[in-house]
């Protein structure tokens, strides 16, 4: 991975209380927030449920084609959590007892721990167990997939390691224009930014309800110079006293 | 379609401002709570960027897979919407201009009309426009696939178009019980109901922030009598005097 190439992701989560409605998923925009602030491009974002088979052919498709996958869920003592065996599947190992997380499950619940609680001691043979000073319970990697907790407040506690393992890399430099022109009208005005600058991705949001403006446009990318010029472009061609404000 | 089978259905979100982390998706959550309440399976929700050759491959893939698919964003007259051209893509036909939602487009804008305008106007050939006595502007459905906007507002009205296509199915029944126990001790027992009531899915949520309880076990299935017996076996084996309360 040189400099020059952005790393990309995929965030895979594992819920039926997700694709039932009883929660929103937070966690996978928890995890877009991080890596755009770590530079990795996080491509796809695919929920599936609590099924074996499904979570082991999407992390073996997954871990293939990106750089970092990230799952979220069925990381328990339950019998509807089957990530663990699934991650040990999609990369042909089996799941096996960590004897130094099984230390720390039994220290944590004394005499009161069961065959249930000692569960959380399985990970996929050969995977690392990442810790960082603030967060000392293993967080499990194998190779390139983190598997991560489904409950939110969690979930965010082990972002912490993510940050650790993966890593600062160029990061993405983002500005965005505010009008109260309406899409329509501002097509052509996108259309030659877009022509001028294909490195800046340009992003165009209609609002329903905030009566501040009508349309959000975005200017993303890796070269700051080439981001405000595209902004510029846009703002330039705005017709006179049209009001806009800019962000930053 | 019989009774007895559960039709089955998958999300498709497209958006840059998503995998960015700029906005939360919400779309699929208001989404998988309509089809929970029509009596259809959301399978698999996927988040992918503004990129017309991915959207072409994910539609074609998924409308093979799924009863039904829902796409959400990437409509609009901007260069990055480019969801109908992929969705036509995806069915083999061409992206054409529909003039009953042309004329609709040149009544509303009236003089201010422009050519983005009138890109509103485009649909895979031979799609469907399905109206409602409530929602009058058309909504593109091009074979199982239905094409809806991202913004949320407009996605939360479109919703009543596809309850009205879709249909009421067999609804799903949900009981849940809360209870201090943790999920390590209630291991034992969910696994005794599995297994004695493998048509019952049966779900266990621990919470670290909700002081009223530590876990939230649901049971859904499509017969209430099974659902009803599976937690009524799951409280029958709590120990006598754990504090647990039920919904409903």
């Amino acid at each position: 991975m040189t400099a020059e190439v952005v790393p990309t992701a995929a965030a895979l989560v594992i819920g039926n209380e997700i694709l039932s409605g009883k929660v929103q998923d937070t966690n996978s925009r928890d995890l877009a927030l991080l890596l755009r602030k770590l530079g990795v491009r996080l491509e796809q974002v695919l929920v599936i449920p609590d099924d074996r088979a499904r979570i082991a052919a999407a992390v073996a498709h997954l871990a293939k084609s990106y750089d970092w996958v990230f799952t979220s869920g069925g990381v328990g003592p339950t019998h509807d959590d089957v990530t663990i065996e699934a991650v040990a599947e999609a990369f042909g190992v089996r799941a096996v007892t960590d004897e130094e997380t099984a230390q720390l499950i039994r220290r944590h619940y004394g005499a009161r721990c069961t065959e249930g609680h000692l569960r959380m001691a399985l990970v996929p043979e050969g995977a690392a167990l990442e810790t960082t000073e603030s967060v000392r319970w293993p967080t499990v990697r194998m190779g390139n997939t983190f598997v991560l907790p489904g409950i939110p407040e969690v979930f965010r506690m082990k972002l912490a390691v993510v940050e650790h393992v993966v890593g600062r890399h160029r990061p993405f430099v983002s500005h965005a224009v505010y009008t109260k022109m309406d899409e329509g009208d501002l097509k052509p005005l996108l259309d030659a930014v877009v022509a001028a600058h294909p490195e800046v991705d340009v992003g165009s949001y209609p609002t329903w309800t905030d009566p501040r403006f009508r349309t959000k446009l975005t200017f993303d990318g890796l070269e700051e110079s080439a981001v405000v010029a595209a902004k510029e472009r846009f703002l330039a061609s705005l017709p006179a006293g049209e009001p806009q404000w800019t962000d930053p």
